[in-house]
């Protein structure tokens, strides 16, 4: 390929209508000649076409996908990797394969595996989830001012960047080039580590305070804000730890540490070093939420 | 004290005009005889009366007390035990000592040793703090339906109980009664354990990815809620952690072990279990957040 492709002369195939995919088609729609909509469901297909999240809609995924110039998968990750192997065969020479996953190492592999050379694959990975998930809370401006990262294959063009990083700008999003390996080890401290503390802080009140009625009545903004993403849907969250075990391991080892250190300062009532970790925290919270 | 004393005739004295008191004051201003605000420091105490969080103010500290039918203590948790026992020959007879401490039962323990028996003692724990404090946030609605928790003493009248409940209710809080201990073992759960999950999750970003500047740019907002309490203030956090480091260590202990369960499931690609221990505690937290 060496010619520039340009967004607005390609058809988009977004696979997956629910959050993620339903709000990308609704805020590209325009921007590119057509977007489609696939989802297995008939009510999401007429759902996202009510709502104008699409211009085309179908249950069908090769039906869907078969003269898109872009595809881009926006399914739980295992789901993601599942019909990589099912599009592949029909696909457009010079179709860019794209996906929304949040986790990039084992979906790359996986394009690079099971995409034919004619195709162009690159990885993505918006970082605009929610805990809610569904066509139901889909927006078009869910991207507004998030970073979109993008992950190339050593076989995608820099042509096919350039395209992912249009389609990025076009949702209002702003784009950011890592490599796959280095992705997942950093969303795996400052996404999927999160998710697990959340679940364990409720999952602790649960086994204890929680056969109190006055625990419910006590539970304040803290305990709200720090559980929150424990309401993340389970498969999603199910198909990311289970592609990004390695990284979240290491994430939940290093905040054990953490944890247990600044638990044995409480323990020894050693108040001076208590205060300077503390403080410490929370000047580098500040400085990452100015 | 047999009388009934009503709220509407009483003099209250807050003590410490940061966020809790300077909005407690405000509530109250107007639905008691008067509100004296007392300080250390002049200008928050000018800041206090140019905003009506107060009638009065004062920074001389027993002159604010000592005509006081009720005295609120609203400074961090061991300044609190301190000024009991600095105001404790100052008081009138039938005066009414209330605090809005974290933690209750070293403050309990304080009061019943250091007042003397003519005052009445009724700790306090109203649940609507803030990671951001000072006089700069405090506002009228701060109190709004929040439970406002009310740890009375063996010594504590049925009387002055009544009166904690008519001042809760009059700053639009809803006030629940707990034991001191009970309420510190249930806040040690559904509070400071938060606080200590959120700053180890700062301290793990900050030891790995931080170094990163991807990193910056990928926190998202589960980081974000999840971290948010780790901006609390750190002198009123110590003083709170100091003075419940029995049921804080406690509720570590349980939360490591979850997190051990949890992150055991996912090393062993258990996926069963853990789309099962997933789902109970997504569905565990809707319930507490309907």
């Amino acid at each position: 390929m060496k010619w520039m492709k340009s967004l607005s002369d390609c058809s988009v195939a977004v696979v997956g209508l629910g959050l993620m995919g339903a709000s990308l088609g609704g805020a590209l729609r325009g921007k590119c000649a057509r977007v489609v909509g696939v989802a297995r469901r008939a009510e999401v297909v007429e759902t996202a076409l009510a709502q104008r999240f699409v211009d085309e809609g179908t249950t069908d995924l090769i039906a869907g996908v078969c003269d898109a110039d872009v595809v881009v998968l926006s399914t739980p990750v295992r789901v993601i990797v599942q019909q990589l192997a099912e599009i592949a065969p029909h696909l457009r020479p010079g179709c860019v394969v794209m996906d929304l996953g949040s986790t990039k190492k084992e979906i790359v592999a996986a394009m690079d595996h099971l995409l034919p050379e004619s195709v162009q694959p690159l990885g993505a990975h918006p970082m605009c989830g929610k805990e809610t998930s569904g066509i139901e809370v889909a927006e078009v401006a869910l991207y507004q001012g998030r970073t979109f990262i993008l992950t190339p294959l050593a076989r995608t063009s820099p042509e096919t960047v350039a395209l992912g990083v249009a389609l990025a700008e076009a949702a209002g999003a702003k784009p950011l080039v890592l490599d796959a390996d280095r992705q997942d080890y950093l969303v795996g401290t400052v996404s999927h580590l999160p998710y697990l503390l959340a679940c364990a802080l409720v999952a602790t009140a649960d086994a204890t305070t929680s056969k109190d009625p006055a625990a419910w009545k006590i539970i304040a903004g803290g305990f709200r804000d720090t559980s929150r993403v424990a309401g993340s849907d389970v498969q999603m969250m199910l198909d990311i730890l289970m592609t990004n075990r390695e990284h979240v391991l290491a994430a939940v080892r290093e905040c054990e540490t953490q944890l247990r250190h600044l638990s044995d300062l409480v323990a020894n009532g050693d108040e001076a070093m208590l205060r300077d970790a503390l403080t410490t925290i929370r000047n580098t919270r500040k400085e990452m939420f100015p």
